[in-house]
């Protein structure tokens, strides 16, 4: 860890003596940037539940882009500048690949092969992603628990003009060019939330759910399509806020706001509001998004959302868990 | 091609003329060395049947190391320091496959992983070994044909005292230390000689045999163990050679010398003559080993046969192809 780590602000008071567990839904980059921030707050008390919608074989092998990008980021692995797999990767896999002819639309560094191959090996085996990840989880010393959404088989499919997409074809090969005109997750309707995601919802110490700043509609959404999933976050006991991941009218990175202007919805934070309806009870949006702080639905929380260091990463997780304990508190002397 | 390649003894008159083929049996590194001798004066004209007995299976890839070694031999990316492998190779996906508490005692560098994943891929859609092998080397312009002797399963098993080894694990993983007591070739008796092998020895072009200078009892009898090839070179009607992995003695480098011991087998040249009885008309054996020729059963030249560089490579080709035109001749005008 940095020294910037060390001049974050505290754990709220309370949560610390509480050892109270906490429960977050992510996808990947923006996702894992604050649950590297909750991380650091909570250790081990932290239940991180991933994507398995941009899951994939290529190449004979399982690549589990959400999944990797939180192993990585979770254990100060990822490459910053990139954004994506590992710092200090080599390359040299990919120039062999291609002198043979192989696929190379997908880039697969050295380093990051490793957890390919271990996994793929592991699965053919029978071993479930869960055990895999834990497994993987444990050797690289992440603290938090990475527990898929789902041990069954989960696809995000791309509907564009023309043709429906695998979600990595869409995301990679075509770098998202082609108009987004629906979104499905194929086998949601019949995955069994994985056991992991299923017991850190019956923990007794959960304090709080927080749904990350991943993009809605392709990294949360396929996590909500799961129907027992949706069902445990409707029936919490607990607060449950959501990140917004729109910084004034504009997603960070990625396609967030080119597929929701194709999709027809508005790029603002009321969206996002409308989108987690009934699942959360807060939401947390950015300061150049303040004045919209009045339209959405839902209590709001303004603060700084951009995380570009550590610094800033435990600051959101921090403001964060303080949000889901004020909600908490409002909660227990509510009319409810 | 360096330098050196331009030096080598011309090809025997007649064999250019004749645009006559070859077959040569083989395994791995001393194998390859006369390989990439015989494809340097035949091209196109030599088919290669190589060892498949030390295939096998590692963190769920297929991994080929007798027809790896062929492939980076004959197209001149193999490490001639190390011995095996590719040139140039970088290790970081091993360092990676530890931090996960991956299997590490099987070195896999991030070059050469990239034909593993390239064919455990296409194996797994159900191509033959065969197919996928033929077109990497064709991607990697070898001008040779590379046969795997058979498409059906067949792996050497080491029989020590109180148990029996996969291939691998006594070669690399327990560095041949145990004693042998015997070798099995699993599944050969079952395998199918491959349709490119059974072809390569039906060609009417076809004027000549060659039993590389690899490990007999190790490399080339797996090849041998496959009825069907037997039985092709024993009705052969051309003139076969082996060339004698032994020097002096000893064999070069590997076990060969030490499995001989164990199996009760002098090292000598008379011992390789005898091991080849019926299947060759002919055997090359080193100068050092030159008082043998008197004692061993079969026609000798007497020649180098260390190869050191590409120079030496070639000459002992030249060498193998001229002692297979004599032999050709004394057989056309002897009483057979």
């Amino acid at each position: 860890m940095s020294a910037a780590d060390d001049e974050i602000a505290p754990l709220p008071s309370g949560l610390e003596e509480a050892r109270s567990a906490f429960v977050a839904l992510c996808g990947g980059v923006g996702g894992a940037k604050l649950a590297s921030g909750l991380q650091h707050h909570l250790q081990d008390r932290l239940s991180l539940i991933v994507n398995v919608g941009d899951d994939f074989d290529h190449l004979g092998l399982r690549i589990c882009p959400d999944i990797d990008t939180v192993l990585y980021t979770l254990s100060s692995l990822n490459d910053q500048f990139r954004g994506w797999g590992r710092a200090r990767e080599t390359w040299n896999f990919m120039h062999a690949l291609g002198q043979f002819g192989g696929d190379t639309w997908f880039q697969l560094g050295d380093l990051d092969l490793a957890l390919h191959v271990v996994r793929t090996h592991r699965l053919g085996s029978g071993e479930t992603l869960s055990a895999i990840t834990a497994d993987i989880a444990a050797s690289l010393s992440i603290p938090a628990r990475i527990i898929p959404a789902t041990d069954d088989r989960l696809r995000t499919k791309v509907v564009t003009p023309g043709q429906t997409l695998d979600f990595q074809r869409y995301f990679v090969e075509q770098q998202c060019r082609p108009r987004v005109e629906a979104l499905r997750f194929e086998g949601a309707d019949r995955a069994t939330v994985s056991t992991g995601a299923e017991s850190s919802f019956a923990d007794d110490t959960l304090a709080g759910i927080v749904i990350c700043p991943s993009n809605p509609y392709l990294s949360v959404d396929p996590i909500l399509a799961i129907p027992r999933l949706r069902q445990l976050l409707r029936d919490r006991s607990v607060p449950a806020v959501a990140v917004s991941p729109i910084i004034g009218g504009k997603a960070i990175k990625g396609p967030t706001t080119k597929i929701m202007q194709e999709l027809g919805v508005a790029c603002t934070a009321a969206s996002i509001a409308k989108h987690y309806e009934g699942l959360v009870d807060g939401l947390i949006i950015d300061e150049a998004d303040a004045e919209e702080a009045e339209g959405t639905s839902l209590p709001t929380l303004v603060t700084k959302t951009l995380m570009v260091d550590p610094r800033s990463r435990n600051e959101l997780a921090s403001r964060t868990l303080e949000f889901i304990q004020r909600l908490g508190g409002a909660r227990r002397i509510g009319p409810q």
